[in-house]
């Protein structure tokens, strides 16, 4: 199975091709290819130095989707749309979204768009054939880069496919220490994204740097 | 310090009632007053044969809001509004809504009120110089009546009122092993009331019995 990151040279996209590329063929996207080679050759790096193998290559976004069979969305929210609106291709592929719409001003604030949720609007821009799932929404980016702590974490996965569901959830499960948890159908996934905008004002107001979650 | 619970012989105001009235002065409100004796005196026995002494007491909900400091809103949203209507007197008080919005099809979700959520629309019910604040949103309510099981939670308190916010932290943090964090002003209780209804998700996609939160 081949894992493809569109946005793959941000924060999130970056720390997700560390902790994916020693389990699973990655490859990492951008607008612009030579971005997507650099960030590959610093993760390989950054992998080396700690003694691990990776497969891992930078390409456009365009060749994610063609290429990958399960496609993260590691773009923040404002940038979904156009991002979506220049690729095609997603026809029988397996879309994550970690993407979460959040606005501030003295605190953060969920604001999904009209379709009810980032991973709703997500799957009315891609054909049928495509199945959208929601996942890794909650872990802060700076967690994600920072290979030598732990992430302890509880991932709440979203999908109207289980077997697309089974695969992602099997892949959280194997990135470091997250666990996966079913968290219903697609349309359930406002309340997991939801939970950033909490998570970062736990951390802005008990001057924390950062918050994640955990169910028990 | 009087802690009173408007709504106190439901589920989670009697397990509120059994896990504040060893710390504090708790008087347990009702709409029929013998109710609120009767889930007095099941309280003080529970209490009794765990060796634990307790000051508590059964009274109507308007007499709860007439004696309370602060008084904690254990009432399922549908009956929030109506049980307001026929309260006064609640000037200067401290008012915490555990409060959440949830509707269900095949999942549950978010279904908050014009105001944003249930702690806005109570905001909006009190008269200005009461101080609402949103906590214990997000504990199951079979979660409080076990009372040899530690409640080993994270409680996400909102609140526009910095000492009104402190004092009700520290009653979360006196509660078994609760602890509580400052989530942010009131207007940001949507982000944590809407934690319920993804752990009610959780639970029931995972085949879980309930399931809590904890920020780490």
């Amino acid at each position: 199975m081949k894992i493809g990151i569109v946005g793959g040279t941000g924060d999130i996209g970056e720390g997700m091709a560390l902790r994916l590329s020693p389990k699973y063929d990655v490859i990492v996207g951008s607008r612009d290819e030579i971005k997507a080679v650099a960030t590959c050759d610093i993760c390989r790096e950054t992998l080396q130095v700690q003694g691990m193998e990776c497969s891992l290559s930078g390409v456009t976004n365009q060749r994610v989707v063609d290429e990958a069979d399960v496609i993260v969305l590691a773009i923040p929210f404002k940038h979904a749309a156009p991002t979506l609106n220049t690729l095609t291709g997603f026809e029988g592929k397996i879309v994550v979204s970690p993407i979460n719409p959040i606005e501030r001003t003295n605190y953060f604030y969920y604001a999904p768009p009209p379709e009810g949720s980032a991973a709703m609007m997500v799957k009315g821009m891609l054909p049928e054939s495509a199945t959208v799932c929601a996942a890794f929404n909650n872990i802060a980016a700076n967690k994600w880069k920072v290979l030598d702590e732990e992430l302890d974490y509880s991932v709440a996965v979203c999908c109207d496919d289980d077997a697309a569901k089974q695969q992602v959830m099997e892949i959280v499960n194997n990135v470091s220490s997250l666990r996966a948890y079913d968290a219903g159908p697609l349309a359930a996934a406002s309340v997991v994204e939801s939970v950033t905008p909490l998570l970062l004002n736990i951390a802005r107001f008990g001057k924390m740097r950062d918050a994640g979650v955990k169910f028990v």
